[in-house]
């Protein structure tokens, strides 16, 4: 049988261990170019006085060996709160052991915990190692719907829309 | 030119109103057949000691006539925190007069004053009118993604992932 793995909460002198993997599911997802976080940064908005997020730590014996990073959502059809995944990383080293399985799980029994009706994550459409053991779980493709996201000048501009239609 | 558009926070005393609202836009996504909110879980999830949302509602004169609804979110990439739009409606008699962009405008305005970095939200993909629009304010589809999601048996069952397995 293979070594217990350990779930944790992540504390804020975690945050170079974070940014670390971080930066690693990045590059798995060949979006490296789009990673401006900071130790500073991850400091204020997970560790601060406002919080943005959860974060877990998996350990195999000694090693940190991938992460968890999630904060709550809220379903107007159901009137309920749930869990939006935001990240999921194991270090390539130790993927196929039951790492992000068992980070998945400690999600779901944080979400029932907190009375949450549904958890939540997004994987990039060529990622199907992933996509088979997120469908082998029961979940299910959100495949009708697609995100749209307003950034930079495009933000500004569109919090002045009254002002200048 | 058409009457003035205001803008103003939900009270707990606009649950009947929105949750009517909420089915009018589950009724337009042919989506109704999900909703189980009821008036008193609107009333605990949305104004009881733990908000899971802002509520935004929008007037023309004395009529309302429609509702946004969003939560914050989190951007490991940028460590910042953004917004997610679960819900934008306008009432049917009441759309294509900006109703829609004002609240959207309003969204991106407290957006931009949480320090936000991006406002997001998603759109079922045969609504053809909404993406339309949603393009013209430089808003950006990320179509490499799909969502999955984990509710019920599934949920219960992935969170003994660690005893199952």
């Amino acid at each position: 049988m293979s070594a217990e793995i350990r779930i944790r909460e992540a504390a804020v002198e975690d945050v170079p261990l974070v940014l670390g993997m971080i930066r690693g599911l990045a590059e798995y997802e060949k979006l490296s170019h789009q990673v401006t976080a900071t130790e500073e940064k991850l400091r204020d908005t997970l560790f601060g006085p406002r919080p943005g997020a959860d974060v877990l730590l998996a350990y195999q014996n000694h090693d940190c060996v991938g992460f968890a990073l999630f904060f709550p959502n809220y379903s107007t059809f159901l009137a309920m709160p749930g869990i939006f995944l935001e990240d999921l990383y194991v270090k390539p080293e130790w993927r196929r052991k039951g790492i992000g399985g068992a980070l998945l799980g400690r999600v779901a029994r944080i979400a029932l915990e907190r009375g949450c009706g549904r958890l939540e994550w997004e994987v990039l459409d060529w990622n199907e190692p992933s996509i088979g053991f997120y469908k082998s779980l029961g979940a299910v493709p959100m495949d009708e719907w697609t995100k749209y996201r307003v950034t930079g000048d495009a933000l500004e501009k569109l919090a002045d829309y009254l002002k200048t239609r």
